[in-house]
């Protein structure tokens, strides 16, 4: 399966006219090798070119076992790894670098390769990730189950005993006793005006009657992402609350009722944002429809307004439709996609209804 | 205080013969402007050269509040803002660059300004970030003094009942108590074989009779790091464990008395480098001995081997000599010192004696 994923990087290379990259992101080195490696400050790169070259540059403080599929050059701190990597690239030719990689190796690569022309090469490989295969749709799968019994148990939790932040560091436990290696990303536990602000960060704030509580939370297994939002109400709920509560659900189902092979990215996003406007909510819907995800929370490319892309099967993203009311409640329902050859696979379960808990 | 900042950067970029410089980095930023902004994925850029421009180049996304001694020029998601960047930037003089900013910014920078010479500026800002002002230096007096109180809190929580991922869970809230904003790292906490890596990842190993327990953690106040390491043994200690403790802690204190204006970081490495050496365990010794720490917990430069500038006043790092024996013990001292004008203050208090929990 891993050796397919090279030939799609080959084929996407050729598709955007270049013979050779350098594949920097340990997300995309993990795509590639099935090896997830963190190198903090030091160099990891990985070559490729379309005559078969696969060399991954790694520092001697990273001990690897088994075969990768690549060829190793080991480095250690006392040396210049981009010496190394100008003795691989062909300066001849144009080379293709994934946007992240730091710039000092980028200046001292081209100190060292005068001449050699350096293009931001990421659609190359954010492409060949985007469409996943069996392997990776399977993970994400286990991911996705997880997080519905995750949702179940934190749902179950909730009380006027703890604050947002005190819920949240509650979740590395709850993903890894449902058998996922910790948070997929920081989780977002919103209560009352927290939740009406769309990027709240979590603070000392307990939940208190007629609060809308936003959950919006994930889990990693085999280092795919999970994650899923749901938004519940304390004690009561007002008219308001169920109004704004019934259209998010309606914009939710519409976003995904449109996604089909084909389809655009725009037109999902539209689905739901038409939707919200149609009701007198649009102002309040402050954000993309969602985003794609796989080994990384946030993958290229989303379903904005501006994104053209037709979907393809084997795409997994979010449509994660939401409406703030600025102090007074936040509603977001957010699930996670899997495009199939006629329409697309919803990979959360866990209920939609509205829920006074 | 902030503003004397700006003129240390004018002056730095005299010495490194530089007229302008990208300062890309959150902590840099953060160091000039008082402002703590993560971007994420967009661009966030300060610009400033020696004729007094200084110029955030910031996503809408960040509000920002107050005056932060620089001009805004404000983008949205739908701009290019490295367009806005190459108005600025001055094309016929050599520009410096911080050396994390994401490769595919410079690359559009260089396709906007054909013939901009652009080179890693990093030393610019790291050689200002490194001599601590009054202001700095309060903050990270008060962030030791914080953990040396959370080190004796966690040791007094040590139990058979959890395990090193479950304690490390708990340091979150353990800080705040003490008033921190949390913990500055993710907390090193190491029972038996896993203290006898020097890398070790916390995981579900529980301290046993015998064990070795290495506890390396710290706390943030005002976005200053502090750092320390103490090592225990639970229940009961071998003439081993005693040897090694003694070792590693005449290590640290000869470290710490070779600390004074003008001694070179590879003397002080040198000084517990050769203790660790002259009694048996040179080669169980597999690290620096420190770095050098401020708002990011690791900065430039570090206590080294092949490190010959001679510290100076104002200068904050870690003295951090250990000695590991694989799959059987480990024992690492550290403490954070500021070289003072004759010598050195000891930032951390918690005692230092071999103590058997």
């Amino acid at each position: 399966m891993i050796s397919d994923r090279f030939e799609r990087l080959t084929d996407s290379l050729k598709r955007h006219g270049l013979s050779q990259i350098l594949v920097t992101s340990p997300s995309s080195i993990f795509h590639l090798t099935g090896k997830f490696i963190e190198p903090g400050e030091r160099m990891l790169t990985l070559y490729v070119n379309t005559s078969g070259v696969r060399r991954l540059f790694i520092n001697a403080l990273f001990p690897l076992e088994g075969d990768l599929g690549v060829e190793l050059c080991i480095f250690n701190d006392r040396e210049d790894p981009v010496t190394y990597l100008a003795q691989t690239v062909c300066s001849q030719e144009p080379l293709g670098i994934e946007k992240t990689w730091p710039c000092h190796f980028l200046l001292r690569l081209m100190e060292l390769c005068p001449g050699l022309e350096c293009r931001n090469g990421s659609r190359v490989i954010d492409t060949v990730r985007m469409v996943k295969d069996a392997e990776e749709i399977e993970l994400m799968r286990q991911a996705s189950t997880i997080n519905d019994a995750v949702m179940g148990d934190l749902a179950a939790l909730l009380s006027e005993e703890r604050s947002e932040k005190e819920f949240c560091r509650l979740m590395g436990d709850l993903y890894e006793k449902r058998g996922a290696a910790g948070c997929s990303f920081s989780p977002l536990i919103c209560f009352g005006s927290g939740a009406a602000e769309p990027h709240h960060e979590s603070d000392g704030t307990r939940v208190k009657r007629g609060d809308s509580i936003i959950l919006d939370i994930g889990g990693l297994v085999g280092h795919y992402c999970s994650d899923m939002t749901r938004s519940f109400f304390w004690r009561e709920v007002s008219d308001q609350g169920r109004e704004v509560y019934q259209t998010v659900f309606d914009a939710n189902q519409a976003a995904i009722a449109a996604v089909r092979p084909g389809t655009r990215f725009c037109d999902i996003d539209a689905a739901a944002r038409n939707l919200i406007r149609e009701r007198g909510y649009g102002d309040f819907f402050t954000h993309r429809t969602g985003h794609n995800i796989g080994i990384d929370v946030h993958e290229f490319p989303d379903v904005g307004e501006t994104n053209e892309m037709p979907v393809e099967p084997g795409m997994v993203f979010s449509i994660e439709p939401g409406i703030y009311l600025s102090g007074v409640l936040g509603v977001r329902i957010e699930d996670l996609v899997l495009v199939t050859q006629d329409g697309c696979e919803v990979l959360n379960r866990y209920p939609r209804d509205l829920r006074v808990l």
